[in-house]
């Protein structure tokens, strides 16, 4: 008989957490009872479970027991306080939030990219931020091959990267646009701080609070986590990384403008393009004469990233220019952490 | 006495050129007579100049008798059409299209950063990209103090810069998503091309049709008209420019996400900008304590270009990353045109 395991979901009334459930229902994962865990403020609201009724309870140090597996998204002082215990009650953590994802004892994990480091885990395993995850899966095959000396990203994140709350007030700001009426804006660009901008039909060039180095920490994340991903292969080599993260009025699915440089110059264009046609979790479409090329609106509900507009830069030998688009909050966020835990179950690691 | 002049505008009725004639308006151009041209079904239609009534004319090559100065914002064709005739009836004119960037007899001209080009112009001076003008406004101080080795440009385009059609198109899509209707698309990306897709939360990487080398022709135009404009200095040295440009759900404001290196190693982020405080049509908005940083809601209606988010690659020396706004259909487009035209008086070049 196949082992079955006790799931809960921390934080499962998010716009990730709702996403994880969905993404655990259609995953491998034999399930035998599921939790759903949240604030006190949602306790008793019912959700479904492949057709079942099932109760909010609320998120306490004591609720892990008998739990297999969690799957976390609820913030990251909320993992900081209950996932250790969750690990001590016996359960193996996929966390979402940022609270584990530099600590040298946890793995950061894409299947598609480090899935191995998956084996050295000690009870939590990380998710990676939503933009930094979309950015490796196109970029990794490329790494492998050809190895890579830079990275220049842009990003065009969607506002479903801040929560339910911010699409709610995306929404509400366009209503006000269309009206002609003050935009009213409490959350963009982030909760975390002061100031607070409307995002309707406006750009904001700020995600996460700043760092004394003037990058926002959403920056600092796609730089620093790049290099955990991917410089943990020993025979690694130095890659420099930077980035630029902005807001854009878009409901889901992040857009990143890539610019990398490969060591190998002999690599091609058409060898690149049919090197991530073949790469797992990439879909490429990527054929100008077609006006075909990746799209938020077309990635939303998949759980693959996409990539095109793939081309060399023309007065640089070696170096790129790509488009990489995917619903970040499904590879972003609940896909990659049930991807997670399938893996898990298939390495014989949980 | 104070000389006047015989002004017309040619596409008074679109979204460039209601602003050309707003910015016509507050500039320090004597007028004696105004012109709105525009093709035969616009004829009729009555706007306003200074308090006045003006009826809109077609747009005709015999209709620049006596005509001193021409604006000209109504599509490439037109102004190949039409400017030829102009500048044979005794007129200057200051074209916003694309039609003659390249012409090597034709001078392109950001009053802040080539204004002495003006000298040379035989009848007609094109008004750079939108995009192009946002960017070299805030590098071209840089690039005369440091040097500039490399530009790499991300760009986040306003629907404006597609036409008054192109906004109408967006906020029809934006009721019809948020009424949950299928979003109907007839113009963008760009009316030129054959496949039509939604903008209303998403976001299209094609601005303008492709070319063979896989970039956009709006691409192409970002790298090639900064070429023309900063390596005209006879002590000019080569300047490497990669592009993506991209359209988002903004009506007006160009964002620039700006990758730069110098030549001078030595050049710090104070330096810069303290160099782009106190130079001419930039604004520095730069203060992440205070969140302080442009947005194109902000810079809508403003002639300047704001800068901000400027900080080192933390990994390349001489490498720095920024962030530049302006309102495209005013820097960008109306008020460069109306500004060269000022120039060309002050200038005695009219």
């Amino acid at each position: 008989m196949m082992t079955s395991y006790n799931v809960a979901i921390l934080g499962a009334t998010g716009a990730v957490g709702t996403r994880m459930i969905e993404q655990l229902e259609t995953s491998s994962i034999p399930v035998k009872t599921v939790k759903f865990l949240a604030s006190k403020r949602s306790v008793g609201k019912v959700l479904r479970f492949k057709g079942q009724d099932v109760k909010v309870e609320e998120a306490t140090p004591e609720v892990f027991r008998g739990v297999d597996l969690v799957l976390s998204s609820a913030g990251g002082s909320v993992s900081k306080k209950l996932l250790p215990a969750a690990v001590k009650a016996g359960a193996v953590c996929v966390d979402n939030t940022s609270a584990f994802r530099m600590d040298p004892n946890v793995p950061l994990v894409i299947p598609e990219v480090n899935r191995a480091a998956l084996a050295q885990h000690q009870g939590i395993i990380a998710n990676p931020n939503c933009s930094t995850i979309q950015m490796l899966v196109a970029l990794a095959p490329i790494y492998r091959q050809y190895g890579l000396k830079q990275i220049v990203v842009s990003t065009y994140q969607a506002v479903s990267g801040a929560g339910q709350s911010a699409i709610n007030e995306l929404l509400q700001q366009t209503q006000q646009y269309l009206k002609q009426e003050p935009l009213t804006a409490n959350i963009l660009p982030t909760k975390n701080d002061i100031k607070h901008y409307p995002q309707a039909f406006n750009l904001l060039p700020q995600i996460d609070v700043f760092e004394d180095s003037g990058y926002t920490h959403e920056e600092w994340k796609m730089i620093h986590e790049t290099k955990k991903i991917l410089l943990a292969d020993p025979d690694a080599t130095q890659i420099k990384v930077t980035a630029t993260c902005v807001r854009v009025p878009v409901v889901i699915g992040h857009g990143e403008s890539v610019y990398f440089t490969v060591t190998d110059q002999t690599a091609t264009t058409t060898q690149i393009r049919d090197l991530l046609a073949k790469s797992p979790g990439i879909v490429v479409q990527d054929d100008t004469r077609q006006q075909f090329y990746p799209q938020p609106l077309n990635a939303e509900g998949k759980r693959e990233t996409f990539v095109g507009r793939l081309r060399p830069d023309l007065e640089n030998t070696g170096a790129f220019n790509c488009w990489v688009v995917s619903d970040n909050l499904l590879k972003g966020a609940a896909w990659n952490t049930v991807q997670i835990a399938e893996c898990l179950i298939e390495d014989h690691l949980l």
